[in-house]
């Protein structure tokens, strides 16, 4: 069995690239870096990589994650700028013993220390939204803070083994140096081949709160299903967050184990990709349902279209 | 019932400190940034704020976090630079709900603009320190990496509020721009008042494989006593990644529950400091013992004396 779960219709290209590695019984750790890879380089995402919207300061800083499975092994890094693709250098932070979470000026001289691709990352169209938001919220008064879709990909492969990475722009107008969950072992990510992975997009203050990447790869190892696990974590804690806090952030989480099933949980609409042996690559769309569970339903062209 | 743990003999005198606010009466989030700020303040503690030991360019780089259990709001800094009390950033950032985890410059622009005490943190003797050591790796090669002796500070007060910190100045020789585990949520700390709080110390890159403070507050939410929290988390663990990953580095846990009751586990020698409504403030030591248990005694004032 292999498969592969994504957040985001944004990642459905990478799904589909995963896939093709993993059904041509390739590793998990290569199906996540080529998918989120994919995510990174595409100009038109707002929320990741190249073209993704800058922090107040018009710069675009970037955060990512990789985590192996089978060893635990985790590199990471946060704040980094002018690099291509912050998942392949957080996938080579991973093999290191120490060092392996790089943040600000230490991780981009890393990665062009290692060779990794330098690029601006700023495109032309992220500079004008960009500077429209500095006009608007001059003007309005609006609150700044808007956008936090974040490329999450968890990948299982032939031989059982599981990886999961993530890849992110964080808040649009964030301050200098803002690190939300994404590069955060146990609330952006967490996989253990022996059970399951997990990983979240949203609001990053929030999913740093409650550790629900952990806590849904731990449940997992419970017994419970990926959907069980995903709507116990993630409604449990949306209304912990509430009693306790008064309100809570968006916030999505997508979830498979080891034998390939999956299940996805979140507060708000949500769409997202996957692709397993059974399973051909499609979108789907997750909305909060009744009782603490998840509405799960196929993307229709006329979404598409729209 | 009030309480309070802190990690390594150093912590000892902000116990005391923290004992007096909450015997009387004071707030749980108070006796945690004392008792941390009391180890940032002196010169002589190589591991924490002022005297720490400095990154591999003789750059001090602290780290430091606060999670208010009532909320489970959180605040953390990575990196930061020249700044006197991270501990205190770190607490008035977990009032922000956007970009409450600040890393690398923009921390030290957060904690200037908001009018924290700035301070050149590298004294003569840590200075000397690093000097010596670069000398060494030039003449012996030795492996550079040494010592990771965070703070942390755990407190229950009378309104059976919780709250925790840490305060690190990392890794000996690390990396520019590398984090451990201080500041991440879950790994370095977590708290939630209705159940308790815990902290941890040790090699920060192995400590977010695995999430142990997050685990330890579930375990302790499921019944377990701090104690049996401590010891099935942190040697279990410490099994898991020497099977997955053939070695572990050297962690400690401590946690207090809602109840003020107490738990620490090792896999190395560990001191810490213990205060409660019922226990005078006093330092103990513990060492792994048989069958995942954890040996803990008194110090000696031999101890103290060498």
């Amino acid at each position: 069995m292999w498969g592969t779960i994504a957040t985001w219709r944004m990642a459905h290209d990478g799904v589909i690239a995963a896939k093709d590695i993993l059904a041509g019984n390739g590793d998990c750790k290569d199906a996540v870096e080529t998918a989120i890879r994919k995510v990174e380089d595409y100009p038109y995402y707002k929320s990741v990589g190249f073209g993704g919207l800058p922090n107040e300061r018009g710069i675009v800083e970037l955060d990512a994650a990789f985590m192996d499975g089978d060893t635990f092994q985790i590199g990471a890094v946060a704040g980094i700028t002018d690099i291509a693709n912050p998942i392949a250098v957080a996938r080579k932070l991973s093999l290191d013993t120490f060092n392996s979470f790089r943040v600000g000026q230490g991780a981009t001289e890393y990665a062009v220390l290692e060779g990794f691709e330098r690029k601006n990352m700023l495109t032309p169209r992220a500079k004008k939204i960009w500077e429209k938001r500095l006009a608007e919220i001059a003007d309005k008064k609006l609150n700044p803070y808007d956008g936090h879709d974040t490329v999450c990909a968890v990948a299982l492969d032939q031989k059982q083994s599981m990886a999961v990475g993530t890849s992110s722009s964080g808040l649009f107008m964030k301050k200098s140096g803002r690190v939300g969950d994404s590069p955060l072992s146990g609330s952006g990510f967490y996989a253990d081949s022996a059970i399951g992975g997990a990983a979240a997009t949203g609001l990053g203050e929030d999913l740093m709160k409650g550790c629900l990447s952990y806590e849904i790869v731990r449940l997992m190892g419970d017994g419970h299903t990926p959907q069980a696990a995903c709507d116990r974590a993630v409604y449990g804690f949306d209304q912990q967050l509430r009693n306790r806090l008064g309100k809570a952030g968006a916030f999505s989480l997508i979830a498979m184990n080891n034998q390939g099933a999956w299940g996805v949980a979140t507060n708000v609409e949500f769409t997202f990709s996957v692709a397993t042996e059974r399973q051909a690559p499609s979108i789907f769309m997750a909305t909060p349902g009744p009782n603490q569970t998840t509405v799960i339903e196929p993307i229709t062209q006329e979404w598409l279209d729209a």
